[in-house]
């Protein structure tokens, strides 16, 4: 049997990797595609690389059928799944990839985003999106929160590490680094070829959107305030993501918590201690590796984690989530390894 | 029921694309796995981007028992398939992606490559490895000598063109372009990332290898020798190729001719007439992109030719000469959609 | 003693880069600099690169005394330099970036541009701005019409073998590559670095706008009409391109011609006989490097001609104009040798 | 007046580099050029982008008649040069690029360098060659020890900071990008360009080599130990580097610190505070480009810096320690504004 899927917003990177992943699926199906602005349009004028499959035309939502569909994926901009959500009825499921649901609290969203929150009501009905974290609560949820790509990559080795209290809460330092897909297909100058091209270049330093969901995230671990100096940066490359985190803690300590907690995980390595990943080595797939290092300087340790913006930062990570609330086999459709080179 | 599978010179790019391939496809599984000089080393220190799959370790192709293997994968440099070929025995079939069993004739094997051929005596159990051109040859064969990549980019548009008179043999020019892991993990000042990136050069001009299988197989498809201008370049980037051709020929003619030859393949798609592909609309698939252009010049046609140097051009390609071999379905392990961005 | 230069159009990358080259070309001083849209700006806002200078503020074109001018760069979009040609006088020297007189028909223009000419009167007073063929004609013109990047690529090697006969003017192939920066600055999605990197294509296939300058100038050199079939493609880097052309010819003579008829230009590189250049050997610099190989097709000839699209293609070429015009020695200001790595 | 230069190690990038500044130099005059494993070539055969300069051919150290030397910049590996100094006499003065004279300490140099200094009696003839902190020392000197890059990154904004106390000598966090032609031209499999191209890697993390001079001079500054964590990175871009600097500190003094400090130096520019550099904004030039931005976590501050790795961080900076040491004007042949895009 097939669960019937909309993807909302699907002419964005996100939404054309949700497309690669789905159609591939042994358990769903695309029942309809969104993208107000290109609507009339076939994927295959949207994206060229998907012109070998059958896929149905880009409509509006409002042309969407949803007593026929079971779950939508949101890839929209911030600020419009709110209104999606509370209309659509309870019984589609969400999974949404933006960041409306993300935030526990409506004045922390108004803060970070500058939007008056429209659906604080149905936080009962909301999980946050990390599977490896929130297994249980996705499992039961309506609509899940899909983490953001920054997020996640500092998340998935923070939150064990400060529930088991192996590294501090104070001083915690994330130096990230992101491809440009994180970035979407939006047209600005930064995002053009030539200005990113052989260069590297911070950005968003010191107040950063994705902040708030950190923040909030850290806490819940550590159970007391937690903020951590966090600073993204823009690669020269289209797809991948790196967090370089240094905290207080012994690095033995830290890979064993690690280790332990994720030992069984089928999308995270945790690499031999000493050793540290690249992100082509997760180019394209689910995975997310983890590396642990002491520091020379005694009593820390340095932290990477790398892992693929558009999956397990966005759509592979999406339909896992799916895959759960659904209750299929959890890596269903994800199966895929890596691209490298 | 599952193929055993052995993947010789399993150390290079194409053979860690044989891996992921294989390791999704629904009838294979891997067996064994040789690289000499790695012998001992799992897959997982050599790529570390398939650390999260379990492999056999790497070996010598001595130590491989070929009486439970099915098919073997021969990733190995020219020259070395010869032997194996002769020693392993007829029970196991071989798809080779050296260039030990393209040419037909001897004397043109020794020209390209300098070398003897030791193994002519096995030519009435190989077919010339282009599935869309040879698929019942294929069937039958023992041995599949799989086309090169740029020979594949070329071919495909020419054969059907030639054998159909659509355009004439002669002036046709080649100006055919590739990113750099089709030249393999070899230590080359050439291959260093400052050497190529944010540059482009030509090479081998005049007088490159895979010109002997161009000119054997132009030759056949037309009835008579045909020599064409052909000029590869590198390109700054890792994975694609695009083959720019120029003929004599009327554009709605040759449009007509491929797209009526290739309407139903599952991985070629012919663009409609005027539209051109780009790299990235094919790569990390198995699919290749053809579109036809009227040239201003009265008469003369514009071809341009794409797909990924790894896939469509060796592993992919391989993969669905061993599907057709092993008397599977032909997309069996290649339902892959393209990766973009 | 300094010239008094205006840059037109200081905010695109042609206008950056004639920034970076007058700056410190010995007989010339930056007197004043325009930018519609972002007059009131610094440089240093627009272009961070060029945050060490001390340069005048960007203005309009208005606000410019001209008076106080010797020479201006105009940088600016297609079909505003008639205007301002005709306005300001003719003590102002003027060298084009853009196409508005490279046509020297007014027809023709309309045909490629889609504008009437409001100039045409002016060509008395106009040069083609390829200086190693037309330096005499510079040299009294009050305005030069710098050559297209493409074009000038492609006539540097073909119009001497054209003039001497070396070559046949039937069938020439120009497969053309260029680097993104040639595009400019404007905001297209094909332009962003998701959409380009690790990835080619081609644009503009048969009826790319530079055709009306390469056919006039061609026809000029062979002293009838010629029509080279001729392909653009865009090429995952920020600078250099590339022509590779196919010819009918002696590969010898036409070597010597080129090495005869170049051999004292400062700016021009001929390669040994058989040898063929790289971008990445010419960027940032004035130099333009052409190889000659002979085809193993008999009586046919592999011409490949690099330069850095913004310098020899634009930027640079436009100062060696304005050396010549102004009575300087030609390479002041351009003795840069290329950025490699 | 000319002065005579040798560089020794000519066929490596910072080598070629060399070359690119002192041949437009109005004071410096190439005499010699060394390349012990390419004596008898040409510079345009190891480096074709250099084709058109008129250059000595390539020698063996010992062939060079270092009596018609003014000044030798040492571009040779590790451990070369002390031999050199000490047998060369006092007459030609020294810029060594290496980390040969960089530890003020013989039992350093062993720990880092594993190898035995045999010429530490030279040390008061030796200047630690950053020319904004040693400025006077430099122009006594008969060796300078050029800065690696990674320190030069790091030192220019803490040294200032340290000696006056703007921040905490302890928890720096140091976290490190470069550009790959920091490693050289070598022949290894993690400098191929399919190996780092679309991706992003730590490397050396908590043992890299030049944590040596880091702890030195860090500490000089401080006036007591000072120990940061410090992990590099390998960005897939040829040239450019950044440093993204942690610390505790009042940023509003931090930038007043480093404003005052460098407000006249010519290559060094300090941001207005708030605002952050990117490696394009230097590339190909001999500037730096400081950032000073307050951390949301209060009383920190996150610094970032950027230089072209070849240029401040190689050879523009041995060409500045140059300047001084022979009492020229210290911007001599460095006047190049990067080369955007």
């Amino acid at each position: 049997m097939s669960h019937k899927i909309a993807i909302l917003g699907a002419s964005g990177y996100t939404g054309a990797e949700l497309v690669r992943l789905i159609t591939t699926h042994p358990a769903m199906r695309i029942a309809a595609l969104s993208a107000d602005r290109k609507a009339g349009q076939d994927m295959a004028e949207v994206f060229p690389h998907l012109r070998h499959l059958k896929l149905p035309g880009l409509t509006t939502i409002e042309e969407i059928d949803f007593s026929a569909i079971d779950l939508a994926f949101c890839a929209l901009p911030h600020g419009v799944t709110h209104g999606f959500a509370k209309s659509v009825g309870g019984r589609v499921r969400i999974v949404d990839l933006s960041a409306d649901f993300r935030l526990r609290d409506g004045a922390a969203y108004k803060k970070w985003y500058g939007l008056e929150h429209g659906a604080m009501d149905l936080q009962p009905e909301v999980a946050f999106g990390l599977p490896e974290i929130y297994r249980d609560q996705i499992a039961r949820a309506r609509i899940t929160a899909n983490t953001g790509c920054y997020v996640a990559t500092s998340l998935l080795p923070l939150v064990p590490l400060l529930q088991a209290g192996a590294i501090s809460g104070d001083g915690i330092v994330i130096d990230a680094k992101s491809g440009v897909s994180g970035a979407g297909r939006a047209l600005r100058e930064g995002n053009l070829f030539c200005e990113v091209n052989d260069g590297f270049s911070a950005y968003g330093v010191a107040h950063h959107r994705h902040m708030g969901e950190l923040d909030q995230e850290l806490s819940l671990a550590a159970g007391r305030p937690v903020t951590a100096s966090f600073t993204p940066h823009l690669l020269p490359m289209s797809r991948g993501m790196m967090a370089t985190i240094y905290a207080a803690g012994d690095a033995g300590e830290v890979h064993r918590t690690l280790a332990d907690r994720y030992g069984d995980e089928p999308f995270l390595q945790v690499l031999p201690l000493g050793q540290h990943p690249a992100t082509l080595h997760v180019r394209g797939s689910n995975q997310c590796h983890i590396g642990v290092v002491a520091d020379r300087t005694g009593g820390r340790v340095i932290i990477v984690s790398v892992l693929d913006n558009l999956m397990k930062g966005a759509s592979g990570q999406a339909v896992q989530n799916a895959n759960i609330m659904l209750g299929l086999d959890e890596t269903a459709g994800l199966a895929l390894s890596p691209v490298f080179p």
